[in-house]
């Protein structure tokens, strides 16, 4: 076994698309969530070091890129079936680690199965790091649902989505990260345009009145 | 609640995509598998009605028809997560029921409770219509993986599946619909062409030296 | 001949999509439109039912399944083409009807071809199940259009297609099923959200003040 | 009635795509065809205008840019439909140019309706000119099946859209610009490589071992 | 060197994408944009004639029809670096020019070399066609960014777009053509309606009322 | 100004696609090429420190992530129109740098500038980390040329990308973890089946002769 299996796989992630079963304007794959949940966390990290939180950057980092690598061999189980009952909750949080441990075992060369072990174990724990990972995954899915609403998705589920994500980003308002984001960067995301159909009319008259 | 959210659903059923985490020539819609397992069902059923079998027409299209329908609440859960243990799998079964039953029970209005719990319970049971289901919805995983080989797809993935859909089928050998498939249908999938680069270069030069 | 081919070309209809030369939000195929009108027609089917009708279901999912196949090999001709003149019309119904017959006799074995000469024929006759397909193939496409103004769509063909689906439809309105529709699932349709942006703050507000 | 509905309506042939009801690894619409018809045709006339012929460009060019146009209201008929009859074949004609003669009449403004009655009409007539568009046609059919094939389409009806086409384009060898397309052309697009994978395996040799 | 790769390179502007980095409803590709600017310069061309004006249709088509084939090799450089300095548009011009002519030289056979150098040089001089290429440009991206607008896109850049594409459009008002456009062909855009919502549910009231 | 543009421009980074201009079975977006860079530059990471080598993490995460956000503004300027002159590229790079630090300057708050002005900078400097950075970016290259190859991609230019990649990693071979690359993985990815059809017959005879 070596690392060519691994590198391949990275591709897979390409093709998992995010929130299968609804119409969407933009899919999200997989690899590209988990881009831009590593750039939040960068960011919000940025926040709690101006803040003088020491910031362990290679743990946050590496918490946010891997934190989604696990789907390509879990599948996307839906939230009722997860949560159906705290011992079904287990026992599928026991598969996982069972077929990562596994895949660490089978698929990786030995020098590389401890930091394997690490970066593909959970990783939203009590940590600073841990933290930002919750909340940076949840910004993410947030700014992905008001993308739909914006631009005029009817599904009523992303506004479910928005709901639950802006609740548990709220549930970590301790932190300065947080803080930030609710004062300075959701209001600029609810100011935003909707559409821009008024304009287009005033603009066409304020160039062709001056022709 | 009432039929209206029903058949909205039936829409998200065109954008859950089959297998996913694997680069495919050609996407599977849900409803497209469905539409395509219940024509193989129609023609299987053809067969063993032609052999002398008792065909219940109605048990078989339901059957068919509506056997992936839950997929929409339970979502895409890997088959090493699902057999990882007896016990984990009769819970995903149980939840599985539970979800679906409250589905039936708030969702649809009384008058429809009866149908949909039957067409919406597990369909392959060892009934002459549970049997044909079983085997239809391999003919069509069947076809899918041999699309994409037959198209170059590298992924060994589409091998796996081909194999393990086909081994299936031949486990209901005792069904003269399954002899029919394995004598009159699988040899012309293999005789299928993979390429028509050859013959392009011949049709050139018969076309070209006539004129 | 065999029925490999038969297998094989259900995956065309995977590939062609309704509604050829306009914009559109959502595409689908004849495969997915034809899996939606049979679970329509199985409703319908219900209610006729429920309200004492006989129902063929045999034949209703038989038709409703099959309605649109030979769209395979008639292609689509739009309706301005298809309604010319009387003549016209009668001609391309019996270009129809001999290019379904050439396939009958020459893609199908023979004992097939009995079974898809009833399947491939007209399904929308006068019977109770004939007027279930016609009224289904219409509330499908109801729903199609619906969808496209619901997101925005500015074209105004899908306003004339829904209205001329729901002409259609009221034309059955002798039927129960009809007036079920009318009553109990058209109003639930006109009352569903067209955006989400208004609630969108307020859930905000609600969350973020409650911290 | 005005030109905006004109120009709006030039974005429904990108809407439009080719041979509805194959699989395809490329799409092309109907608006991207015309513009490779036309800088095909373009080409054809600067041979036959290098060979001494006398080409009238503006009518080059414009039979070539708007020779799918009609399909717009038309749609896709199939071949075998279209071609039943002598007499269906003459009657749908009709009906195109009478759909044609509506347009223009009904939703052109009156100075534009001499210029679209000739772009909208046939174009494929006995000059110089519809004869280049016959063959300019072909070309880019030819060209697109050929695509298929070389990427390692399976289906069949490639081969035969291309022998029709090669077919077609025989037929005009008196044609200096066919003569030119024949044995200047086609042996370099005979002569593509089908595959890379050989070289592949060659390169890295070469690279790595100068390492 | 021949034409068939000149042939094949058509089929590469079906691949690229205008305006990458921005969501969009609707993707155009470079090959779909030069089919409807050819379009649009004829129509703006029969307005010029109409008024008097002597038009070289040669020149027109051939300028519309090959404005941006170069864009093939030039790549997608974005406004800002472009227009950075004076000295770095030049120096991009000169690059634009050497990669043209390097193309001429030696990928075109010597026969066409005459034709393309013309054809693949800047279109938009001050001649009578140049100014229509300039103009038509504009309308189809005005025509693109209204499109994204009125379907409901919230990103700013297509009102900017808008905004400048008129501006520019604008700037030729001393064209008769550009006078037609902004006097009978804008005002129908602007009257067009931006969603069909109110009249579906007026629609249904009527249809269901009569029955 | 405030990072909530800065959050959203990570969704334009999903909309750029590499590679503009020619034909993919697989379209890789700017985003999910930053999340495999940064996957690769982690295991070329893991593989230098187990050498002995002293590894800034915090650097290599860095410097991965965001290698390629400028692409946002600046556009995908093709490599001959880059590399055509020694002044140009400085010029280019001018541009760049400027275009960036306006950026940083207006559109970022103060406190984030500092992060930001480090990592936008070009990241492939002399250090170790911008040593793994350069190689991490072929690699990815290299796959993805390696991907549209091995699925029978006939356009040459990927078997050009794939040797220019290969080389550019050729010459970083002084590494250690280059070394690991080309003689632990890349023969794994050449050793990869380019089809499976051969063993689809295989297989077929294996599991219908047993039974």
């Amino acid at each position: 076994m070596g690392m060519h299996q691994y590198l391949k796989s990275l591709s897979n992630l390409e093709t998992i698309h995010r929130a299968p079963g609804y119409f969407k304007y933009e899919e999200h794959s997989v690899a590209a969530h988990s881009f831009k949940v590593t750039q939040i966390a960068q960011m919000l990290g940025d926040i709690e070091e101006n803040a003088g939180q020491k910031v362990d950057w290679q743990a946050l980092y590496e918490k946010a890129l891997n934190h989604d690598y696990t789907e390509r061999f879990i599948g996307d189980i839906k939230t009722p079936v997860k949560y159906a009952t705290p011992t079904l909750r287990q026992m599928l949080a026991d598969v996982d680690a069972n077929l990562t441990e596994n895949f660490i075992q089978n698929e990786l060369p030995a020098e590389f199965q401890v930091a394997y072990r690490r970066r593909l174990s959970e990783g939203k724990d009590n940590s600073l790091e841990g933290r930002i990972l919750s909340v940076a995954d949840k910004v993410d899915l947030l700014y992905e649902s008001f993308g739909e609403i914006q631009k005029g998705n009817p599904e009523s589920v992303f506004t479910e989505i928005y709901r639950e994500s802006l609740h548990t980003i709220v549930g970590f308002v301790d932190m300065v990260s947080v803080q930030y984001f609710l004062q300075k960067i959701l209001p600029d995301l609810l100011a935003e345009n909707f559409t821009n159909q008024e304009e287009l009319r005033q603009i066409t008259r304020r160039i062709t009145d001056r022709k």
